[in-house]
């Protein structure tokens, strides 16, 4: 259920992109743009369609959203994989944008990202009243900014640097930063459309974005390249502290188990129609990609 | 008059921007964004001031939008600035963001300060009107993005490796993008924030955007690097077609002043209230920074 779904979110994300970038130019840029935003499992897209589906929120409406944070998202990686950055080849599977390309383009096709995301939740089209297109936008400079998914990186060069391994609380507030903003903002999303009280999104989505964090640090001892799409081993090579060296394998899995309970504890208001969010909350920490 | 009016906006706009960021935490990106906005002739900011000023709209609201496009601005340096882009070791006169950091850094501190610049104009203290601040940061996306600055920069990179060197049409077309969209942005947002029609500052700035790139073109052949704060002789060196390579010095400075004048015309609407903004372009043409 909750796989089709996502599937069928992420196709509706895919073609809602292509039509918004369409009359685009014939340049690199603009290449590398629709190239970043390909593929990808949608999950935080997925998030904002199912949280609008919750509140009554048309579809017209929440793919706008939907497509803004997979826009974000991709500009974030796009300039995570650069060689001054974590130094990636591989992403989705495929060559990153800076080794399909070069990293100057890679640098301007993340720019021009993070500029279409707040272009998209800003459009008409996205919502009628213009107070709930600003509060999404303003919301998405917090979660994404200097308070939310740049902080997590800053905080995580600032640990790479340091002498002393990371605290357990110390990476949960990086993580809540890095990955976990942009997690509650996509849960968020429906709610703000709705102009209801986005609480029970809220708390599920921190304790879902905090699962999902454990869950790629396991991936990264057990996963397989291949299956995973991206390079694995990097964190433990690196000497770096991460879920897995604090709490042991087996101690980050149960960690995680318990947090997706927490998040589907948080659903109990929506009740039986919280279903696919609960299976949502199951994948995350069982998928292997 | 108007290097006084400057001067006093650059203050306010500086001890504005102090503000904003006072309570960020202490850590190398952060540094990174103060010092990456601090100085600059701040024309930009000026001319949102100004225009803000023309149509009656409070200091406390319009210092918003020219703190904004200050910061919008100064992303897209910190980007331009790194190796894989134009390579600069100098800025405003102080090493370069990824000189006195690392590239890395630079990458973060320029994502950031383009998320602050969405996050000021949208802050509910730029305008009590969600449509206005909304309208603001659409015309933003608009102006630094894949329809405005980041396409002129992606029409640079994308002359760089053709085999024929540029048209006059071609780097008008370009530079519209690349230096104008912003300006015209600026010129445009006072308009904007008291709901009339921008029309006439559209027209000023547009001229004036080219004009500035223009005599831009011709400091990177006349000008002196202590004085204009940054390399020059560049575009020569890389054999690059310019304002000044097609149309010879004289010929550039004619256009740079022809422009001025056309600039000065649109303001006849204003009438006499309009001289700072007249004073302005003149400046624009006879720097030497």
């Amino acid at each position: 259920m909750f796989l089709d779904v996502l599937k069928a979110d992420a196709a509706s994300i895919e073609a809602h992109l292509a039509k918004v970038m369409a009359g685009d130019p014939d340049l690199p840029v603009i290449h590398g743009m629709r190239y970043a935003v390909s593929g990808g499992k949608r999950l935080r897209g997925f998030l904002v369609m199912e949280g609008a589906r919750l509140h009554g929120v048309p579809e017209t409406q929440a793919i706008w959203a939907a497509s803004a944070i997979e826009v974000i998202h991709a500009y974030s990686l796009v300039h995570d994989d650069l060689p001054c950055m974590d130094d990636d080849d591989l992403r989705r599977g495929q060559p990153t944008v800076h080794r399909k390309w070069d990293d100057g383009t890679a640098v301007l096709v993340g720019d021009a990202l993070q500029t279409l995301g707040f272009e998209l939740v800003l459009d008409p089209a996205c919502h009628p009243s213009a107070a709930v297109r600003a509060d999404l936008a303003l919301s998405l400079t917090r979660a994404s900014g200097r308070a939310g998914m740049v902080l997590g990186q800053a905080l995580d060069i600032a640990a790479e640097s340091a002498k002393a391994p990371l605290t357990l609380d110390a990476i949960t507030a990086l993580q809540a930063g890095k990955t976990g903003a942009l997690i509650v903002w996509s849960a968020e999303a429906g709610a703000r459309l709705a102009e209801a009280d986005p609480k029970p999104l809220t708390d599920y989505a921190s304790a879902l974005g905090l699962a999902f964090q454990i869950a790629d640090d396991i991936l990264d001892v057990e996963g397989d390249e291949t299956t995973v799409g991206k390079a694995v081993g990097k964190d433990a090579d690196r000497g770096k502290a991460t879920f897995v060296s604090l709490l042991g394998l087996k101690g980050a899995k149960s960690r995680a188990r318990d947090l997706v309970a927490a998040a589907c504890d948080a659903l109990s208001p929506f009740g039986d129609r919280a279903e696919t969010l609960k299976q949502a909350a199951q994948f995350v920490i069982s998928r292997d990609t």
